[in-house]
């Protein structure tokens, strides 16, 4: 089936009914389609957002808000009238109401959760009063439970009682009389038990709860490691609080891997689509670090200066200042890169950190090796091509280039995949010593390894 | 619930049961146990791996090697007895099997598959068959369908059948009597529909459906997209071939976040975890785009050659070049990091290259309008305080600087912010246009729009 194809009708159909203004039509036509398509639609006829919104069933219209980005989840708020606006962020799952309100100036959350009906501003509040990232922010008060002495028959009851109210009734809860969570039960096994059984004859105590003040990141790993497609989440007298859905996690991995990308970049996060953002907004975002790093970097005129009087005597010096610096930032920034990935997925923990140290001073001295024979082959050949090139000296020229290159090429190494475990030591996010901070850093050692490893080599000589 | 607290009891009991020898109990042990606790019991106990396997009922074992990576995996398969690994490999859910046999060599693939059924080879060769990141190699074909015309009854009858052997039943697909695919019906629909009514009368037709050749990042957006636990996988003609659950999505999005890290950062894919992977394997992923990068780099030092007459006269002109050329590199990868990352995410496509254009000219220009005026006022100040150390020509110094600074910075982020795009329109992948990437590049026309802009300044007066 294309999906490209049918969008194309759609859309055809969709302006015909705007102009005709029949808005039962309208209403019609947006119930017969998938959820995406409709935001698609959003998309191409942003004018129209606020209708497309009102002229749908109220249940596909939260479907379709849930899964627009923020600034189009605004702008419809915006359009729509009042007594709307409240349906719908009555109708919204409380983990998206909360993503939603977060994002919004503070006397703005307070004016929209005066339209919520008194159950559900209770849970937003609670919602909001955990922090940012941890999976109380991501739960659904809309589960299915029931208790250990149930018959399978009374647990049928009881899913036909709320199942139109609730996100999954894939897996269900069991607690006992306390609230507390007993155990999972997968909706197959209801299905395949004999209906006068009870629940506690077919449930096997084996359940995977999450903590309600549990980091995001680590929901995500869990739900990797444990084929479920939701997980409950307790508090920590292991009452019931809720449940999360891994459709969630797709959201949270996605989150996850745009902030620590634009980390690594040497931004902020954006939280906004790239095109979407305001220029000045983006500009903000990026000249921060931007400036933090130049003024980092400023102390390599700083160290440049020092060694004014040795580039004097030997200009060419200079010509490899690139070369080399470079060196160390590239093997620096590939090092950081592949320490902080580790860590993000878990392959790495702190306590690692010797063995990551070793690993790392060997990789460290092989590729300065490489790096350090080819840059004093590419000094030798240039020498033989052009023998006036690097003056009479040129084998020490040579042996500068490529020592230099091994011992930056080895520091960058050591300072690039260290710096993050430093960093998470310190309980920072070590997706910061991104790149740019990694070449930034060893730009300026660089200098000093190469002018030193020169006065060894051309004292004397040159200098 | 805490789980670290269970852990350690587990490893007290585990080491108990091991040391008595007493396989019954070892089984009686490990079957009480989640399967993430098993794997961590593997990760803590290398050496038991066989044992602990070979212990548990095949279908928890299956369940821990899937979460396992494929170095134990591996370990896992040359330590069973190969009546039992057989056994594995067939119960083994078909995705996780073709993901597992890739990574083997081929003359391995071709005697394992032999170990396979005949109906689990067929389905693993036509695994084989599909392009790896495609749908096709997610593919399960454990699922549940029913045909229009079955009663709700009917319908439950399918599911107790089949429910054992299925890997979701959360949505059930009906298909007409040409395989074809008509509707997705989710669980609870069935559930609360009355016994009598007809299949055709509770679905509404509204499915999405996966080709089976799309890509694999493809599907993961369509799953944010459509709250569904599952998605129904089709060939061209809409014949229902397997569906893909949401759980292989979070490793898709796994996967797919480490390698466009790791290609960020300057390296090669891993495939294996950071501490896993043998040091020689490690090098040699690493050393072959250090290489590249220091090629292209070297022509640094040839650009500085043509300008070493310029450096003679003026050395003052040699202190700046690592702070200019830096701050091309650092601006042009986080432009092209922003890029990567909203492409990846969905944000940009190609025709959109226009509006990022425009953007990046703007941005560029406002920063390096800051890091220019931050430049000069840095020449400025430091001559105030050490009135000689820039001569008498500073403030042509501090001019040369700023403007460099805003060339090389609008410079850096145009190209930073073209080159994912042209790349990804050459149909190479984006991410290889990392930031050491850019900002070799960057460095190499930095040189020569700071010299051609310090000759512009200095003409006459240091040059």
């Amino acid at each position: 089936m294309s999906l490209e194809l049918e969008n194309k009708n759609l859309l055809l159909e969709f302006e015909d009914k705007v102009q005709l203004g029949d808005k039962a039509l309208l209403t019609d036509l947006l119930n017969d389609q998938n959820i995406s398509d409709v935001a698609e639609l959003i998309n191409e006829y942003p004018e129209h957002e606020g209708l497309i919104i009102d002229s749908m069933a109220i249940n596909r219209a939260v479907s379709v808000f849930k899964i627009l980005d923020i600034a189009q989840q605004k702008d419809i708020v915006k359009a729509l009238p009042s007594f709307k606006t409240a349906e719908l962020l009555n109708e919204l799952p409380p983990d998206d109401r909360t993503d939603f309100l977060e994002e919004l100036p503070k006397n703005v959350i307070r004016d929209l959760i005066k339209l919520l009906n008194p159950e559900e501003r209770k849970i937003t509040l609670t919602h909001l009063g955990y922090p940012e990232d941890s999976v109380g922010r991501l739960m659904t008060p809309d589960y299915v439970y029931v208790y250990e002495h149930n018959t399978i028959e009374e647990v049928f009851a009881t899913i036909r009682a709320v199942a139109k109210n609730t996100e999954t009734i894939d897996v269900i809860y069991v607690i006992n009389e306390n609230g507390e969570l007993v155990d999972d039960l997968r909706i197959r096994d209801v299905i395949l038990a004999a209906p006068n059984k009870l629940v506690n004859q077919i449930i096997d105590g084996r359940v995977v709860a999450l903590n309600v003040t549990d980091d995001q990141e680590h929901a995500n790993q869990v739900f990797k490691m444990n084929n479920r497609v939701a997980l409950p989440v307790t508090d920590d007298n292991n009452i019931l609080l809720g449940i999360v859905t891994i459709d969630d996690m797709l959201w949270v991995a996605n989150e996850e891997y745009s902030e620590d990308m634009q980390k690594m970049g040497g931004t902020e996060a954006l939280d906004e689509p790239y095109l979407d953002i305001p220029l000045l907004k983006l500009f903000r975002k990026r000249i921060g670090w931007l400036v933090v790093l130049f003024l980092g970097e400023m102390l390599t005129a700083t160290a440049m200066g020092y060694f004014e009087g040795e580039i004097a005597k030997a200009v060419v010096l200079a010509l490899f200042v690139p070369l080399i610096i470079s060196s160390g930032g590239n093997s620096g920034s590939q090092a950081s890169t592949l320490i902080i990935q580790a860590m993000a997925v878990g392959d790495i923990s702190l306590s690692d950190w010797w063995r990551v140290l070793r690993r790392e001073l060997i990789s460290g001295l092989m590729l300065g090796g490489v790096l350090g024979i080819i840059g004093f082959i590419r000094v030798g050949v240039w020498h033989s091509i052009a023998p006036g090139l690097y003056g009479p000296h040129w084998q020490m020229i040579a042996a500068t280039v490529g020592c230099s290159l091994i011992g930056v090429v080895l520091w960058g190494t050591l300072s690039g995949s260290m710096l993050p475990i430093v960093l998470k030591r310190l309980g920072a996010d070590p997706a910061v010593s991104s790149a740019p901070f990694v070449a930034t850093l060893v730009d300026v050692t660089g200098l000093i390894i190469y002018f030193s490893v020169a006065y060894f080599f051309l004292r004397g000589l040159l200098l």
